[in-house]
């Protein structure tokens, strides 16, 4: 049997892609793990959440465990729809999709939205997930790069005017992570998101807005971009990974209804009832602007700390963005294979991702490194920066 | 701006068939349900999974609300793997891949074998959510029907040959639901199992065997597909929703390592951590063979009362198979438009499924109906099955 000859021409072609989570770094368990986009463990609501069970049990005793019937399943939309609304996102209740985190998401708008013809315009460097995803779908993915403000949109706008005198296909749409940007920490100004979405009009493409770390502003949340949005071009997604906790893997889609039902149609896990309740119940009993509070006081100190260590650790010619929220310090050292320095860097004790993973042309990633100052405490990060810096040092003499 | 016109083509016609969940009855509260799939609420582990969340959390903490770090996700894929060398049917760990349940898992395998040029066979009636599934990817669905002894395999085999005289395109798989079908409640014998195979080699197809009732056989458990199968033709997926809880949402695949691994790029909503460890919780407490036997004894005296009801109170011209395990009674009542019954059965305070959704071409079911006995007690089910036979009768006359 040839197990090969199964596969579809294009299911075999995603399969010559990179393989799905070969980003994942083997590390120690006793490293300094700067490489992970978790949550603080401190600030994961463990405890609340046994009593959020215990509490839906005790009130719904089945009603949770079946595939339909319990009560919170639509409460939890509803807390959702009165975020996005406090977020000055309006909805109606055909307008939401609860997913199993951001990636379904993704991959759901990938699924209605791509085939093998269509294009997909992407931020350089990009969250790797979602150009995994996207490379399921088709090879036509254009990158454009991002700066301090966030996606270069003249430089989108010249690709746009490009291609349009050159009669290629139009892109469907533009994957973004405008706000405390993965893994680069950047925030996309309001004149950058106003002008995407001039450009999404006039050049007829869809917006898909990544919003997961939008609420962890340390002093305050930028406006989205479906905020700005009057035509319903935007497909917001949001999640609550970053700020309760991953585990769960609840996130979802904002989005005009056509595209909703859509997205319904294709997501075939059903509803996660028992996840969907959990979460549910803990908000009822969660002060979510407390909450969000201290999450932005905790990793704004984790920020700083990480910050005045890479002054302190790294060699001159190093660099990085200063983020303003988020999980993420984005830092290019000119010179040092980043790959390479991982190996050594484990070893040393101490973890963080290579910047490659986050660009679609790999060999454009080679000096940068992402580091992750969401998961360990202020007292490892300072460690792990010196254990950092130490390698980096012994690198580039 | 044209919201249509951002779908591929492939998408727009998907969305052109019946709408997902179109076949959920609007059913009044107090209505004995006996149209759903649900486990009964009395064995819904509800108490254990409470005790189980507070053991979890107690003993991993923060662990199983991250994305990766329980260790019970390793054990959780352990213990599928147990169960499924005591049902002869041995695997290595990159044979199994977990899911959202079965329908996940469905979808995944149709994502990864179908496109829309692609060919499927399935049962005839078979499960309405699979169709729905199966009819996103391809219009090409070929039906096979089934009887008393399950998918008639002579059929299968006259029409795989005829369609090779003719040249056409071979069928990429056989979806079959071979143990207490859904709807019908039959069972494919032994040697039709053999036949399956033999002609899956012999016209090179594969075999998905959804085995979501498998192991609620009210007197014993045939041996499944997957167990017989010598050549890695079967991919098989198993279900935690009809044993323990479908609220839960845990399913798997269990196919040679170079097909999960295949499935594994394309799933991307991630690991479900807390479901899963939750679940690897509950099953270390669970006496599951005592847990089976219970299911088992509870069921087999619910069908017992159904059938009796059904010779009691339904007009001689109905007929029904009768199970031997699984959920479902399917009955045949000539001359009867069961979508019509089914608004004046809600009337009367009793639901059922009109058979029609269980059908590629739904004019072939609608003197169907599937009756579940697996949710309400003996009680209600008796009850039910008295106002069934009243509107039935009236139907008739």
């Amino acid at each position: 049997m040839n197990k090969e000859s199964f596969f579809p021409k294009s299911i075999k072609a995603a399969l010559q892609n990179n393989p799905p989570g070969e980003w994942i770094p083997s590390v120690p368990a006793n490293a300094i793990r700067l490489h992970s986009g978790y949550p603080a463990p401190l600030l994961v609501p463990s405890k609340e959440l046994k009593e959020a069970v215990a509490q839906l049990l005790d009130e719904e005793s089945d009603l949770p465990l079946h595939y339909i019937g319990s009560p919170r399943i639509d409460k939890l939309k509803e807390w959702v729809r009165m975020r996005q609304e406090v977020r000055a996102m309006p909805s109606n209740d055909e307008e939401i999709l609860i997913t199993a985190g951001a990636c379904q998401a993704i991959d759901l708008i990938a699924r209605i939205f791509l085939d093998k013809d269509a294009v997909v315009v992407v931020e350089s460097p990009t969250y790797m997930e979602a150009l995994e995803i996207f490379q399921n779908y088709t090879d036509q993915i254009i990158t454009v790069p991002i700066d301090q403000d966030g996606l270069q949109t003249e430089k989108l706008a010249e690709m746009l005017a490009n291609r349009k005198e050159k009669g290629l296909t139009k892109p469907s749409f533009l994957y973004t992570i405008p706000t405390f940007h993965n893994p680069t920490g950047t925030t996309m100004t309001e004149e950058r998101r106003r002008h995407v979405l001039e450009l999404a009009e006039e050049y007829d493409f869809l917006v898909l807005e990544d919003d997961a770390y939008g609420e962890l502003g340390f002093i305050n949340n930028p406006k989205t971009i479906k905020s700005l949005d009057t035509e319903d071009r935007v497909l917001y997604v949001g999640s609550l990974s970053k700020v309760v906790a991953p585990g769960m893997r609840i996130g979802w889609v904002h989005a005009t209804d056509k595209f909703i039902q859509a997205l319904f149609w294709f997501k075939k896990d059903l509803e996660h009832p028992f996840a969907q309740a959990t979460m549910a119940t803990l908000l009822e009993n969660t002060d979510f602007i407390g909450r969000l509070e201290a999450l932005s006081k905790t990793y704004q100190g984790k920020c700083q700390v990480m910050l005045a260590a890479l002054e302190k650790y790294l060699p001159e010619v190093a660099s990085w963005f200063v983020p303003e929220g988020g999980y993420f310090v984005w830092v290019k050292i000119p010179g040092v294979d980043t790959e390479e320095l991982l190996a050594k860097a484990t070893e040393e004790g101490v973890s963080f991702l290579p910047g490659k993973y986050f660009f679609l042309d790999q060999t454009e990633g080679t000096e940068y490194l992402r580091l992750s100052f969401s998961y360990e405490s202020e007292e490892n990060i300072l460690k792990g920066i010196q254990k950092l810096g130490n390698v980096v040092h012994s690198s580039i003499k």
